[in-house]
């Protein structure tokens, strides 16, 4: 039987895929309960620099929850929800508290709580073909897997009450506008463009950029002058890093940086 | 004497139009007042699935609060003004925590308080002719009408403060590039349109709309994990419900869902 | 020795000028604690009106920390760094807080800390050869200055982990439409337009501009119904005040008001 995810480490990046190709990438209870057990995995790891997420073929990064599975049993899918709800939320709270920076690769359309993995992201790379729609009301459900909470916070309550309303179908330039994806790029080129990413950042001060992670998920609740005290220690601590060291000593010598991650 | 506020439902889609087209539909104390019982007889009509509002004619969606009655006693406008608040804010509470959709169908120039009935709808439509401004340091006042905290957080901080200090008129393209509105339409099809959206949402999944609403509200002031378990309970929940199970049901068998609201 | 910082009031216009256009206006430990003496003194200046914040010459608005301070004694910069923030963090925070409009004129090149210093204006006009870039994790560093915060905020988390992470340069059509920054203008324009726009917020009600002020700050933290009861005393209060009587009567009789101040 053919995995429903795909977990690789390769010098230091992990590449997670969702690989249920014939099924649009979408999650059952199976698939949810490997995502939760890999961002266990994940979060434990400490000579990981870099995570990418993405989906099998060139048609769906994940049309989300298994809506077949929710037909199985109708007295019953509350019971079922509450289950896969406990990987998924686990999943996702553990991957968007990793220390280091993880990125989505977009790989086509992506619908209900597959935009809760994609959202849960750092940065988020899509190919011209992706789509991106709510779904949930569609089948007289509300969001689950994050998504009313990043979406509200990366396009805003106004276009975010629309979206999960009306399940209006985003393209990708409409969700590089909104702010919901950082980049398109031509889908042949999606692979390479993610690659190149991944090795640039997995060569990066690993530190500064879980840093730079807590202190954008802490500003959204934090008072401006806590915030700058937490910005103060964390310069200052990093300062005495060896790649906050080498940092500094390159800009002097007016060379690239040499990071380690330590 | 013609009343400020005409209010109908119809089909369970309620109607309020604000009618005082040859003042621009500005309001005074008695319009805020009906404001205020027309929101809390629609808080308690479990029947009710779409509220829409509008205003009449072609010129103004509404110019706010009414500033000749400011200008009637000088030493009391303080008084007037508690007591047009204590309605005005009354209403937009109650609006605002409708667990039904609520649609701005804004027909022309909309200033001061007036943004305030429009911000805290959940969709906004507007014609092409509709322009937007906050009008209120141009008389030396400061916002009202839930505007400070609605378009903080619709258009971000700095741009509200620009919009508040400047009084920049913004047309509605540029309100729909802020994402300050959902939809911009030509004047003369404003009526259809917003029918067809009314329409369509009154035959969907009202409880499922109710959860959005409450889930994006809730959002912006909750952390992540938190969230997430308050999503788990409400998917659940909604998929022992009537709609629910229709939806499921329907997209099984690749049909439209009748949804009832229940 | 030159003055790193000049700072003149005129016509109850403060110009605070960054002065070290030979290091692109990068702030040094003596930079940073002039910056803050000038903020506390802005702060018990109850007749300033308008305080604008600028750089020297065509080159830089300003390019952050000085690093080549951070290079004289690795083994320390912790401490300089403790320092350095102690004084730039107050000076943000008093800026911040500053009843009457801030503008932000810049001219050219802003990074790391040159950022936080921008970002904390009410107003920013920026010169079309304007350049933005985070540059702290470049060094292996993490954000301060009050970036994380005022970014996270203006442009949103999405789009905030990628500028800090990713180092990306935005140019100033990126920034406005990122909603950076309110304006861009020819760079031969920049003085002109800020003066103009200073001088008009200068005969505006500073009163009514400083409760805009605290309403949007406060508007990102309160619940709805608690932010208009605040705006209800708000208003009531400034329709007592000189400056809002006058704008009452100027809008009735069709005339531009005169503001005081008061």
């Amino acid at each position: 039987m053919t995995s429903p995810v795909i977990f690789e480490i390769d010098n230091q990046i992990g590449w997670l895929t969702l690989n249920r190709p014939e099924a649009f990438n979408s999650m059952d209870e199976e698939t949810m309960r490997r995502l939760s057990e890999i961002a266990n995995q994940c979060s434990c790891n400490h000579s990981l620099r870099v995570l990418v997420i993405t989906g099998s073929g060139d048609k769906a990064f994940s049309a989300g929850g298994d809506v077949s599975a929710f037909a199985r049993d109708p007295e019953h899918t509350d019971q079922l929800l509450m289950d896969m709800t406990t990987y998924l939320h686990s999943a996702i709270a553990r991957f968007s508290a990793l220390p280091c920076p993880v990125i989505a690769a977009v790989n086509g359309m992506t619908a209900g709580a597959g935009l809760g993995v994609m959202a849960c992201c750092d940065l988020v790379i899509a190919s011209e073909n992706a789509r991106f729609t709510s779904a949930y009301t569609q089948i007289g459900f509300s969001p689950d897997g994050s998504t009313s909470w990043y979406l509200t916070r990366q396009i805003g309550p106004r276009r975010a009450k629309e979206f999960f309303i009306t399940n209006r179908i985003l393209d990708a330039e409409q969700a590089l506008d909104w702010g919901l994806v950082n980049r398109v790029v031509p889908a042949e080129k999606l692979l390479d463009v993610t690659k190149e990413l991944a090795m640039m950042l997995a060569s990066g001060p690993t530190q500064a950029y879980g840093k730079v992670k807590e202190l954008v998920d802490q500003a959204q609740t934090t008072p401006l002058v806590s915030q700058m005290e937490t910005e103060a220690r964390a310069i200052a601590s990093l300062s005495q890093t060896s790649d906050g060291k080498e940092g500094v000593r390159a800009f002097i010598e007016k060379r690239p940086a040499r990071f380690t991650g330590h």
